[in-house]
């Protein structure tokens, strides 16, 4: 795997709720980036791509979906688009995936393909949340990759979004925080007391101690670390809020003239704002503690969104997220102690 | 316990971050409407109330803060406002108890004095969710009296918010979501799992299925039944996001004349929705599940917080929410089975 500038990135066509348009528009606005982008979906409904340059169309034309039990359908269907974009990162062809698919294919064939950094037991979902006042998002960690986890899997993911955050957003010494319901060290489930002691006691991360979850749109801390239905929960709660109160302030400037004329001279100035919190922007969530790249794309995303994810994964590919996460693994010891946690449990479970 | 009209309700003026005066203001306001209101605080430090129709001033000087710890502190000292206010509803002097002082210490005081109804295993914690678009809130619950549940918890959940969304909200057959990650029966933890199949085998309450985050703001049920971790979370991630985006939409008026005029006309359209927002509309959470009313006001209420976690209180007693429960449960026989659930579970575990 070249993690060069020119290396190319694996988008998946199928499965964006825009269809191969915005697969292909999304491509194509990241070639004109330079990047190359190796398009894996049926020629015929991508031929607006043909001879762009840095575009590249491999033919697939089976698809997984949202229906399909991934797990099955990955093992099953090696031909599928995914499967097989997931099985070009491998081989080094390209050095990052992009999925808008089904988020359980994407993550089974990413798994399978690319397989889990030594030591880590569960590859987390990593979103950036844009933070309204603040031009760096907040790395929110798992997303929902698993709906439950053990304390040592939030040390894992406290690892996996500190090298993220530093390899890819260049924060030099990433705040580490852990979601609870309260600020103070007693505060929160079993798992969340456990996971406090383990990540204060740990080294070479920075732990902020507990957060809440007001703490997550106002960027408490540069990294913000959950179990995969927390996460999950506090991520769509965002957004939804985010899009109820854009809603309703876009209907109280229909409310009369003088608010019409409001939001018309408001506008302007809301658009950057909107954009920010536009979740086309950041592109999607990652996938962390694999040997590759793997993006997961809103399914709803627009060509922007497209683009955005695919210049997220050429990134994390040029800046060496995979590289710098597995030596930070290493060097902190982090790998070998969950390990041992993890037989300790194994064994008094079993 | 006479859930009259006149019947007075008993607030604790301590712990307000805003000191007495924003209780002082609130009583007043609610006296204003009709509402008698028995005060537990130092006389001197609430002599603006002297005189006040309807006001009543309980000496109480000593308060428990949340520096104490909640259950030594209520257990060991009777004198303190809160567990003299909760005495007074248990005593039948007021038909329902307001603070909004050590949220610790009110559930305690209120769970101590009041007592559970039978077969209710744990109260919770209901929120009203304001809900943008809509007049009517979302009742979340639990917003975070216990941090853990299991599943016959969150039924019990769903007849509580169920009861409390027809006696006080007026919802003729409330919808009860469970919330998830996913609309799938399948999706979530263990403990979201057997919740679904709990609800969906019920009697007594309209199951809408899971709803996921978005659901929340968005008002996809009437009532959403999830653990006090996740409940919690939530809350307080809506909360964030709304202050941080209407903090963002205000900076955005402050960027240029053009965009100042624009904040200027859209200001009273938007005044609507800011009041609808605000957490002080709805005056706080209400601990549900005990033989009397309690309800817990945010530490940062305002004077209008204050009333309005008044009104609702009065409101609750004057509807008969606590008998309209009890008889929901009964009538359910919800609570046998939970009781069997948890005499089978705490058989096995120990």
């Amino acid at each position: 795997m070249d993690p060069a500038t020119g290396a190319p990135i694996a988008l998946d066509a199928f499965g964006a709720d825009g269809g191969f348009e915005v697969i292909a528009a999304g491509a194509r606005a990241a070639a004109a980036d330079g990047i190359a982008v190796r398009v894996f979906g049926p020629p015929g409904a991508l031929s607006q791509l043909d001879g762009v340059e840095g575009v590249e169309i491999v033919p697939a034309t089976d698809a997984i979906s949202n229906n399909d039990e991934p797990v099955r359908a990955v093992r099953t269907r090696p031909q599928a688009s995914i499967a097989l974009a997931a099985a070009d990162v491998a081989a080094g062809s390209s050095v990052g995936l992009v999925s808008a698919g089904s988020t359980g294919a994407a993550m089974t064939a990413s798994l399978f393909a690319l397989r889990r950094l030594r030591g880590v037991h569960r590859p987390a979902l990593a979103v950036q949340v844009p933070v309204p006042g603040r031009d760096r998002p907040v790395v929110l960690l798992d997303a929902g990759a698993n709906a439950e986890a053990r304390p040592q899997h939030l040390l894992q993911f406290a690892y996996l979004g500190s090298a993220f955050a530093s390899a890819v957003l260049g924060v030099e010494r990433p705040r580490v925080g852990l979601l609870s319901v309260g600020e103070e060290q007693g505060k929160g489930t079993a798992l969340v007391v456990d996971a406090h002691a383990a990540l204060a006691a740990a080294g070479g991360i920075d732990f902020a101690g507990n957060v809440e979850g007001r703490d997550v749109p106002a960027g408490g801390a540069d990294v913000i670390v959950t179990d995969g239905f927390t996460g999950n929960v506090a991520l769509k709660t965002m957004e939804g809020t985010a899009s109820a109160v854009g809603a309703a302030v876009r209907g109280a400037a229909r409310s009369g003239p003088r608010a019409a004329l409001g939001g018309l001279l408001l506008r302007p100035a809301l658009g950057g704002l909107r954009r920010r919190l536009d979740p086309d922007t950041t592109g999607g969530a990652i996938l962390l503690g694999l040997r590759g790249v793997a993006v997961i794309a809103h399914g709803s995303s627009g060509s922007d969104g497209i683009a955005n994810a695919v210049r997220l994964a050429h990134r994390s590919a040029v800046e060496g997220a995979v590289e710098r996460t597995a030596e930070l693994l290493q060097r902190s010891g982090a790998t070998r102690a969950a390990l041992r946690d993890d037989d300790d449990r194994d064994r008094t479970t079993a």
